[in-house]
């Protein structure tokens, strides 16, 4: 089987420029306090804030972006129960394309009604009966649909890979040097382009993902050489990160930059939601505060250097939240 | 007694340009599923992920930034229990200066804490015995330290209006032009400085003050021609918007310069927390969410116009913010 195409930092320029005027430079904030709590700095680079509540618009848009305008006529196809659903479902709205969205039937109201709002239309499958890849590639197939894969994608990791473009010059605007980068790590797309672009643009900084706990598959692959899966059984409150193994793409991107992947557990991530709120006053969801949490637990030296988080979504409902907050106090 | 000069547009650019890599330029970020609501476009300024959780450094270091070096030595010294503390602080911080801050003994400690964290020396006060006023200038008089008012002083108001100048510019990049924006408002420094910013920036937008139920003395001053006093009995969960009566400097802007001011109860300003928290993932103080809360009011008409809000900060602790998301659900 031939290899394919990594994503190169041309393309993640590219995707950039296709960007302008939609998604939201997100600003790389950061706190005095907790910079002396840390002992170095510390910069958040913050995506809840990205036009969807996350991250997962730039790789959607990148993606739709680039199709002529007989497969545009044939709207966009995608599975996700989360945030993945809403960037499709926003990106094709801007595009005046149709979208279709595969989510499984107990997916959260919330989840739902914000992508209907973006004008998705949405098919919902039994999770514990059917495949949803199998759904979605049937309705590209019917429809004449582009599916847009979440993660293991050459557009979608270089529209992600965006954020790696604006955090090296914000690094730079802010006088300093990044020395790590702790990014969420589902598929691997975020943290792959990522890579990337700061592999280009800040060549000393290290990339790490941050993983949750029981979802460490690419921790494991990386140490296996191979892609690895998750135990099924296992279950974390990061609704967002629970891909079953690494993409293809983004386990080889993965070899090739990353300095290694950093594991939280969920009280981890539930203080580092907390500290979210009282130090930067972002509303993070679980998976986009695991970065964040990594950092807190010490998993890797932050003293005397500048060290980067992405917090990469904020799509929570009220209960998970103040939940988190009760329980993680910062 | 001679009329106090008022700020002007060279004061608001002077202080920006002193503020550059020291403010944070916080995002204008919109909701599409809010845009529907409300059949217009809303644009939120998000001052609450400005340093120190809310716009008051802006016009605290504009003020400190222009003491002489003997000046300087003195040391600053402010009356506040709340945002204003936390901006002179850091501000003196940064430039190296000593910040004594008078705060009330029963401040909530989180409070105290911050303001401790940029390195400031405390003095408690009674505040059913004592007034804090006198007692700030008695230390500024034995220590020979800059007192820095919290907003009648055109040092201070420049500083804020530095939010206008970033809302026009960032509007014209969002390809717009603001009809309306509404902004909080306690003593009237922040709605003073930006209705001078956009009176140059943006001349045809109307420039609204938000102001709690119990706490309209500018809306009433206005009315009356002069400056009036709140009921001192009352009482308002935005603890940022109590200022008894409004300034000299800041009354005088807002007749020049005001549309009008409005008022929102307790019940609406919770509403708006929780939009904050559901559509743009910030964490918005009571005080900070007042102009959000009378847009979805209704107060002024947002059909088919743009309209701005300042989101002006978000310093609150965690069960004032929990109580609000289950109370004012979105």
């Amino acid at each position: 089987m031939e290899e394919p195409r990594l994503p190169e930092i041309a393309d993640i320029l590219a995707a950039a420029r296709r960007l302008v005027g939609l998604a939201v430079t997100t600003p790389l904030l950061e706190s005095p306090a907790l910079n002396t709590r840390l002992g170095g700095r510390l910069l958040v680079k913050a995506e809840c804030l990205q036009r969807t509540g996350s991250f997962k618009f730039r790789g959607a848009y990148n993606a739709l972006a680039q199709l002529d305008a007989a497969a545009r006529r044939g709207g966009a196809v995608a599975y996700s129960s989360g945030n993945h659903a809403q960037g499709v479902a926003a990106a094709a709205q801007l595009l005046a394309m149709q979208a279709v969205i595969v989510m499984p039937s107990d997916a959260p109201a919330i989840k739902v009604a914000n992508t209907r709002s973006y004008g998705a239309e949405i098919v919902f499958y039994d999770r514990y009966r059917e495949e949803r890849e199998v759904i979605a590639e049937r309705i590209a197939a019917e429809r004449g649909a582009a599916l847009i894969p979440p993660f293991d994608d050459a557009r979608v990791i270089a529209g992600q890979g965006t954020v790696g473009i604006e955090l090296a010059a914000q690094a730079h605007e802010l006088g300093t040097r990044i020395d790590a980068v702790v990014v969420p790590c589902s598929g691997g797309g975020l943290v792959g382009g990522i890579a990337v672009a700061l592999g280009e643009r800040s060549p000393g900084t290290a990339v790490y993902a941050a993983e949750p706990d029981g979802f460490d598959d690419l921790r494991r692959s990386l140490a296996a050489g191979e892609r690895v899966r998750n135990d099924p059984a296992r279950r974390s409150i990061c609704d967002a990160l629970l891909a079953p193994t690494p993409g293809l793409l983004t386990f080889a991107l993965a070899r090739k930059h990353l300095a290694g992947s950093l594991v939280v557990t969920d009280s981890e991530v539930e203080h580092a939601m907390a500290v979210a709120f009282a130090e930067f006053k972002l509303v993070a969801e679980p998976g986009g505060a695991a970065a964040l949490a990594a950092i807190l637990a010490g998993r890797i030296d932050t003293r005397g250097r500048t060290t980067a988080v992405v917090l990469s979504g904020g799509n929570v409902d009220r209960d998970t939240f103040t939940a988190a907050l009760t329980r993680g106090q910062a």
